[in-house]
């Protein structure tokens, strides 16, 4: 047949927005390669101008961002890195961004609100990603607003590998309030069948509208408790259900969480709650200022490059947390 | 200036399709018209025809179905009318979904598997729909599955109105699993602060996977019980809770909820549990043999009505809920 | 450059729904693999549950879906089919719908009809389909309702090597109306140039209105007659034309056509109208129940598996018909 | 509530393009108003420029066109206008194309042919146009290559009215060739149920494959004949029709056609094929080397007036034809 | 016909971003009317929340933000109120970016370069704007980079109309650099034909790379001088001309310019360039920081609201600048 | 894993549209294969018919056309093509269009004209287009038209090479008007800094209004001129500032520009201004009676194949411009 033929060959390539690039460098290092090497910088007014100093054309693209604040200059950011990804002739286009921002506005809660979550997901679309990547959605809903295929990861092997090293004796997992039981619960499988409870926060269940202390269901009284949740922003529900185990007989309080937000006061609260160790891993980059003594961040570019490499070589990312 | 002004107007037609026909006829005589005159059947390899028997032509178009089985039927045909809606030049295309089909596939679960909740506003989007209108979604975060408005109705105020008719003395507001409390503590809100409790499945909370008997946690001993739920399809949780409150000595047991699927053995399982009244709306055809002494059914077609009527005069359906 | 590279590499992938399972077997077997392991069942109310139990990342999928009773459910089926390849990173997503379901309704013959088989290229568009591959569409224009390629096959060269198995002595090609001449004369043409023939239907060609018995134009007595159609539905005209032929003089009548659809009558009506054998593909299952005793059924599973090797080897579908 | 409030108005403009501006004034006149002032003119290089010389914004544009050579010149014209009505806010805009561009291209015969008729479809979407509305489709199937309304207008009543005030006695419909049949019978059906016939080309139906002349199926000796079609190209058919229906002893014969496209050498074939009159409509101008003695043309004009006020009134097209 | 027949009515709406809240409030009293009320704040991590208190159902609405510092904050603030506006069915969306953000990046200068302008319209059609409205974008070229109406203002009327108060004697009108003489060009045509003249920046024009002192083109000798431009960013090519026109003995120099951008160190270029008066308008906010006693603002609020009106009442924004 | 796995392999495929053959018979010669071999002719109505002769199944195909007279057909027929090649599964498909058509009407200069750049990137990417490559365009803004990769080539590196043997002595660099300048400035960097001068056409800089004789700005007495743009159409601005050039004493002018237009009267005005040479490239067909002794066609093909080498290869376009 007329033309010519060559053998069909990929190329991934690692670019990184400017919120941290610490993550996509050790994302690249566990890659064996490098980051792409990239121009970035603001204009006087704050526009955002971005470049690529190695040709993209046919590569599969995939562009890390940690969306920390400012959130929404790194969100412009990664949105011109794609449109740039795209206009240079990239073959595949994977957003990622291991804290998905907005997650937490996914639904309407009164009449004329956005559903920012669902918008991001169009930006995304509209900037011109392929394909999206993200550690621990606050819902997993939020994965149907892409229309494509999203690689939803789960931080909690990370998070429980390291637990089991720094308990001993008799353990129970809390949830912080009565919406997070299950995540709580699919610790407690993995850790081997461990006791449950939970904190019900501002008013007695069975009293509505009559706001009273805080008050743990279950079994806590001198145990070691694990309590459990997707995020900690401003950390007030975490620190209230610390100080509650430790006042209702918890031998000592560890706090496991994938995203540490840590927006003010959090530091001052986590590190004076009375919790033992408080335990999150980098998704969000935890600046000096965000570090207390009982902090301990463990690193999630591990995780990242492992379900890159499976896109990459279409192999399965299901399987990796099996 | 060129050319030919008049008066711009506007027309609201109310189509049905075959499922639940008596449900778009009660919604226009609330709405003082009848339903647009259309001709439907299937031929016989099963595929439907549709044809609207009068012009729709800039016409504002509400086209009810009621996604009962056989579900994938009902669903294909609305599409269809949809279709013949848009090619036919209605201005504005409202799909009216009470029972959202799909609604519970929302998110992935595991590897490989759909999100069929979202896969339906596709279908609508595609077929020509502008928006979508549908009762108590089994998550709010379905609304960002499609790409414009969606008016989310509550069916709550309807069901409590009656409910409040029909209970005396102490209530107690009563979810039948964890993940639903906060739906039972709207209601008890709306009662005026009634207690709350929900019952735990299959397992104890302090003892994962160590499967016992149902448990009632809150206090329900010689009170009258109202069990909320968003749908009862076979009705096992249901049936199981009533009993357990029951057994913990509650004065009587009502159920509600907004969506009757009632797939066998729900009518069996229902009628013999113990609950005093079972509280629906028809949202969902309920057929002769699925009824049953216990059972209450409260037309939809009021609130369906007067959202319909607020959308075509840009009024406010959120208002409806105030 | 920086990244890494190597080989690509690409992945056939059979996927089957359940209406006709055996068909995808076949075809999985024609090409000398296995139909993927899916699984799939109905919830109570009706709505369709499938998850792929191996990885499909990166795979160009064939979804076979045979589109018979009940065929609205068959069709979401293999919607949810595709919106579930497309989640899960499948590279290109084929729907094989050797009968194409509405096809017949491929124009608006009077206002405010659908045109249903648009909507049908639509909705495949919708859940994520990148190509079609379908055979012997009612009319070859429907090819341009979807915006991508369409590999549309010819059953003719498999019943025609049947048929010629078949007969002897002089032959003549029947249409069973004026519509089809054409698909009797490609037939014609490739048996080697024999007569061709019609039958008109219900009013005499040159009195319009006057209802009178159907009339053979050309020459069958004493000939064997192959009466040719796309597919056959309750087959109330082939065997109209079946009798007409045989009272008029024809030696003996086969019947052909593509696709078994066999409502009922159907059975009955071929069974009895004299015909001495019908022969068709499996486009459709033809259950025990839509067989009898005349009946001849070739399998379509080694042309629908010629044509996905060749779209999978980049290779000529059209040449597959020289 | 809080904003500015003012009664809806809808305005109707004509805009023309330069193939066959009469056409647009006709219409205009015929709805009581004037073609929109528009500037366009061709640049050296044969680029077009385009501007309306009154606001648009807010309008409901019907943008005339007349598909005659060169005709791909006359489409870029119309897609111009389109997408300067577009980028000047015009409110809806709809495509008028009488004679339909490349419809005959409506599938492919072979590999790797477009499906003109459907790209021509995209072409108008991309520019803008929010509807479509033309004259006898070559096949109705292609109505749903457009994503959107299409309103498809029948010349029938137009050439009937028009041919009963011509012929007198015995009448014979007849179709220039086997496909057409059901054409020239509606035809006969609202002529009150005249005789039909037709013309087999280029070889003996019996006898595939030996070509001998044309030969009339009906009839016609003694009648006169009314041959129909949807558009008169070369002329080669009808004029070859035409002859041998006086050969074989028509009285004499009328020809009528929606589309007088007349590429040479229809001119000279049609005058002396022995046709006592041509009768076609304007939905091509019909210039003056392309007019013979026995040529008749009828206004389009005011069928598309009709048409195009009823889609302004929101009134039915469809009833225009009943 | 069935259905309900009522008068269509329209409202328009002014919806404000948090930017610079007092523009939409002057624009809003131009029109007589209120801004809508609305709830807007920042979570603590950053991502931005909206609410609309009233119904905006059915409305056209006009989103005023103005892209100031942190731009890109204010870029996804105007994205979620569009996205809130289409959730809750706004009729029309009009995005008002008086200042449009990134329109310097209009182009790839090199490879791998995004196209910063063009994704900022896709990301306003994506959220769900139907049009925009700008003030003097940078290329008039950045129009055609979204696919609906834009409306595009000069503020070239408002200047002159102030300019002319303040200036006697002979006039020159000046162009900061080679390629804006265009812009110059039509002030001087404007203000009746008075001479023009331009600086050159940074290298002698016969001379390439040879960096020698600005040098004035044209007769600027004891004239009263008018340096405009579109934007004023950090000021030194403004304050660069200025500087030349006065040593190159200028009677005086007015700085005219439509975007007053302002990033340090502009302030204290113009403040001490020499230039009589520095005039611009607010389509961004000149806090107080940024004012100094040579400078004039006018308001744009005016041309704005007349746009706005000229929207709403389907009127031509054309002839605002006749 | 289930399924068939086999080599990846890519495959390019050149087709020509039929406006200058020659040069996609050139590139493929570069390429060291064959432009596709394709059937297109017209119909007798003008409707264009193409097909493809060879399967382009996962091809990456590259459509060359010229847009020379007739424009408005050639780039049919090119759209054609994209559709044909989107049918028939090719893998990517590249517009490669050296003269962009309609880059001229990049910008509405008033209210009421379409953006034609833009409509013809939409209706590109409307007929299935991926990619678009061109060379030198009107302006680089036209890049952001369309919503994918543009490979904008230059042709300055091919003129400047052959200008280089042509020309000894002091060169001057012109640009024929005041908007050009920044083209003239890239050509003197790239030829070692030689001087810069410019032409003012049709009026005085400092006296508006008032049209005097044309001026050069600039150095040229005596020494060699190169007179540049980006196209030639009619001629009159160069031919006219040759002259000028000439009578201010330049020793002599070459003009060079990378499209010949050359509509009429441009052979007349180029072959007598006094131009020593023209130098163009044929990005466009320069037919016979465009030519004249003092005009040069560099061949454009060469650059084209490098660009389409690259892309096919994954190399990078850019690094051909370094």
């Amino acid at each position: 047949m007329t033309g010519i033929t060559s053998a069909g060959e990929k190329r991934l390539v690692v670019c990184s927005g400017r919120a941290y690039p610490q993550l996509a460098q050790e994302v690249a290092r566990e890659l064996h390669t490098e980051v792409l090497p990239t121009t970035a910088y603001d204009f006087a007014n704050g526009e955002i101008y971005i470049r690529f100093q190695e040709s993209v054309r046919g590569a599969d693209a995939f562009v890390i961002q940690s969306h920390t604040a400012p959130i929404n200059t790194w969100l412009m950011e990664q949105l011109i890195m794609v449109d740039a990804l795209k206009r240079a002739s990239a073959k595949r286009i994977t957003v990622v961004a291991p804290f998905y921002p907005y997650a937490r506005q996914d639904k309407k809660h009164q009449g004329r609100e956005p559903i920012s979550a669902r918008l991001i997901a169009d930006l995304f679309a509209a900037a011109g990603a392929d394909r999206l990547m993200s550690v621990d959605l606050h819902t997993a809903q939020s994965q149907g607003f892409f229309d494509g295929p999203v690689d939803h990861l789960w931080a909690m092997p990370v998070l429980i590998d390291y637990v089991k090293t720094r308990v001993h004796g008799d353990l129970t997992m809390v949830s912080p309030d009565a919406g997070r039981i299950k995540v709580a619960e699919r610790w407690a499988n993995k850790l081997g069948g461990c006791p449950l409870a939970f904190v019900h926060k501002t008013r007695d269940i069975t009293q509505p509208n009559v706001s009273v202390a805080n008050r743990v269901v279950g079994d806590v009284k001198g145990r070691t408790c694990i309590l459990v949740d997707d995020l900690i922003d401003t950390g007030g529900t975490i620190a209230e259900a610390t100080k509650q185990l430790l006042k209702e007989g918890a031998k000592e309080v560890l706090v496991a969480a994938t995203h540490g937000v840590f927006s003010p006061p959090a530091v001052q609260r986590l590190s004076e709650c009375g919790a033992r160790e408080v335990i999150v891993t980098d998704t969000l980059p935890i600046t000096p200022d965000k570090q207390f003594p009982q902090l301990t961040i463990l690193p999630i570019a591990p995780l990242l490059a492992n379900a890159i490499s499976a896109v990459f070589d279409d192999g399965s990312v299901t399987a990796l947390f099996d």
